[in-house]
């Protein structure tokens, strides 16, 4: 079984200008990934618009993607459904695809969280996958306390992993780790904007749509070698974009398709809907910041 | 094209003890709503737990109705889900089978009514099927205020019908009544608790999973015929019924399919999971209520 | 000190025609409630638009009912605020004035159940009086699940009672009484919808602001006499009026304004900004009911 | 009148060790922030904990800034309730105090936008003070669309100023200038995060209670006098320490107090319940952050 840590990137699920998953597309994505030296590529979460897609386009990106990472890197399957019954389906498909591991967030709205639970053991026991609980409250409306990470880690033997969305994830990176004796690999989110801070309080990586991720896997690269002074000054130079990316939250995909568009990675930025248009000048933003930082788009 | 009005039960979907769809008993309680005389049948509801369906699943049960109802009444075709391309993917799927409407609610959590209108839009195009707007304010998290209904109706032409959930459901009546010049036949909900003063207000009908839809069938019978005074009184003799099953809310399938199941109309009362469990208590004081108001259970 | 128990009415808070505090019309009212034979009076709770008035409206509220009921019945003092600060010295201010008991409801949004908690306890120390723990997720949106009455029971020793407003409440109680051993007395709510199956629960009582209060009088006491066939009968009669005033949730004030004023208890049914108008039909549905079932408006 | 613009800084209100309030260190820390250079001072705001103010604590703090201010800057005066006629007594307290405008949220969970226009229109007429609407979508639960400031440009003459909080305020500001025509000055927030792209997007300052209010002087002076690369450059410099706080939203007000203890303006970091305790590592961090910019305590 491959460990799963540093950066796995959020894949985006690039659609052709007619609204079609475009699996070339996808195909140059994953490579483009891979060239960026990610150590993991995660499908299917919010960021690749997993709940716009049909079953069978779930299938076919999830296919897509394995193959065409050919055990390069670990693969990490978003598995969230509004029931208990797909999320299973959605686990054993990914297991037969080739997945790595699993990635679960709870049903939407379900504030019961011994039903999450419920859901996560019935999920997990599934397949033999790694499953990595996905803290996600601002989609779900659900809020995870640190307690129940510690429950999880007690019940669930393959829940090994678990990328946090909740601010301040540095404080609940502490939490959690306390709550589960460390049970779990923890992965920061936010969009990386408290990276250095998740590394230094002990995350094993990060798991997030940013659309330069060669940043992060430098940051990352630097403090794992014992420089954490430079890491954070690495970090700290690219935080002005960080920072912008961030802003967008889930309206941020429309952003980040334009960047990988731009660098030559999908084709078209199409977003599927429903989703806010992209404000123009918030495109000139971007584009000025890019250039203030001295970053190419290639 | 029929026209849709009177009481739309909107259907229980049964699965056997293992959790699976159970097609007999979807069959046999088809036939139960139709001997309960009700005017139309609407699948694919929250009531169905069409968030817990695989895909293949909801068309199996939208086959095996459609077929079993034969065109003794309309069946109206739940079409929701988070994102556009696949409601619009389920809307053909249900004309493909012969639905005689489909039935939207706003994707999850979509607060910017604009974005929720071209949802609307967007999946209204896809078939010609008449649409029933369906207001589902507390499982969706979504408020649809009554000057969105007058912006549907004027730029969605085969907006046909409001299915109405927002509480008081009466004065929301009279409001989308005067915003959309009566141009939709409106549904009243909330499990039957404010039948009769939504028909008075100029409800069409209901479309809701209440256990003994004859009830509401008779109620509609009366007030139709025009004596108000007879439709009151029956109304007020099974209130104690109706509400309480709507105390229930959402859990309230549980119990209903307990019922169902008295009434040897399903085999199974199996709930799928997340669901909350039934509290033994609540089983008996339902039988204790059918009891005292001398309803059998056939 | 006296026991809290039977129907506590929630009382309004009238206002004059130019928006002021009536306290002619609050004496009026609360001889009113005693005459209508209830156990005890609430006051400054969310019907009596306790968010509505300043503080020394608060305290002109407290002093005008407490010297006016003169020792009849218990009177509990909603001390309900955003802060702990305040709610302990709303709570020392009810001590003052001669209130019987306190009612503390969570602070608004206030997930984090430990604050929740902390907040209880705080206040709780300000005073001896009694403390009933106020559930009310609808306006407060913070959802207080069984086992945190049983840690209140452990920790809090003046927490007496508890008065549920989070449907199924019938099921509610059951739960919390197991969590606490019994130790709370509770009062059920939701307008008095399920009364009888409150009761039947082991509810000691209702708070509400149900405004023909002479009824849940009627059907506790029949209940109290052992005669439950009564009892429900009596419930069952007034039903659909129990039901048409619940309907309006927290928009209910309103209408409860504007009975009471025609059963000449208040002058003005002056309703405080912000608040939804009322709808005219729904005035004239109501007076249809109360003919309907032969209510006079005395 | 005085116009308003630049940084507001959003006064904290200490409080002692015991958690009453502090007016030395309000006049203190009053000072302190002149000496910042800050262009106005925002009082009984979220960061103020307002909401945990007794009415003669905020008249307290009213009058004792005001009159350490002595005119020196403008001083704006927040004045949300969760009623209409606590506002309006706020507002005119304010205004007799000596307050240069008034700031206005939404009263909590208050969807309904014709009556928060309402409200708005009530407490405007209260005064001839120049009104801040203020826009805070995370602790009120309200979101203001951009067309929702068109209306309250058009019917409320005295409302001037807008305070953004709802993420990406860049394009917030864009929508908003373009609905009112530019008759609001728009102030900036979110911690300060997006702090540049709001000047360039046609903001008049920014109203936030980040704790080196010197820093935003600094990045508005540079940005004024028409060297934006050097505004830039400035406030990227610092950007980590403004991302650092944002991080903690409305718990970071204890980070704050921490700051401000350490800089010396203020005796005590206490703050008032409920609150969630600090992480004392974030502490941590912050120290080592303010070493790393090589940031000084005073």
């Amino acid at each position: 079984m491959k460990e799963i840590q540093g950066i796995s990137v959020i894949s985006l699920t690039p659609f052709t200008e007619s609204g079609e998953v475009d699996t070339d597309s996808l195909r140059r994505l994953t490579e483009f990934y891979l060239k960026s030296a990610v150590h993991g590529i995660t499908i299917l979460g919010i960021m690749g618009e997993a709940n716009k897609l049909t079953e069978a386009e779930r299938q076919l990106v999830t296919e897509t993607v394995i193959q065409q990472v050919n055990g390069r890197v670990p693969v990490i399957v978003g598995c969230s459904a509004t029931g208990t019954h797909q999320s299973v389906h959605f686990a054993k498909q990914a297991a037969k695809a080739g997945a790595d591991a699993i990635m679960l967030a709870p049903p939407t709205n379900l504030k019961n969280l011994d039903l999450v639970l419920d859901h996560y053991r019935h999920v997990a026991k599934a397949t033999d996958l790694p499953l990595v609980v996905q803290d996600e409250p601002t989609t779900t409306g659900v809020i995870l306390p640190p307690p129940f990470f510690g429950r999880v880690a007690k019940e669930i033997g393959t829940a090994r992993y678990v990328k946090l969305e909740e601010a301040p994830t540095t404080v609940k990176i502490s939490r959690i780790l306390e709550e589960s004796n460390g049970k779990f690999g923890l992965f920061g989110g936010l969009g990386g904007m408290y990276f250095y801070e998740e590394l230094d309080r002990g995350a094993v990586g990060i798991m997030t749509g940013f659309a330069y991720p060669e940043i992060l896997v430098e940051v990352y690269r630097l403090f794992q070698s014992g420089d954490k002074q430079a890491a954070r000054e690495y970090f700290n130079r690219y935080l002005p974009l960080i920072r912008f990316e961030a802003q967008l939250g889930v309206g941020g995909m429309a952003i980040r398709k334009q960047i990988y568009k731009l660098r030559g990675a999908i084709q078209s930025a199409y977003v599927r809907p429903p989703a806010p248009g992209v404000d123009q000048r918030t495109l000139e933003e971007l584009e000025e910041l890019m250039q203030f930082l001295g970053l190419g788009r290639k």
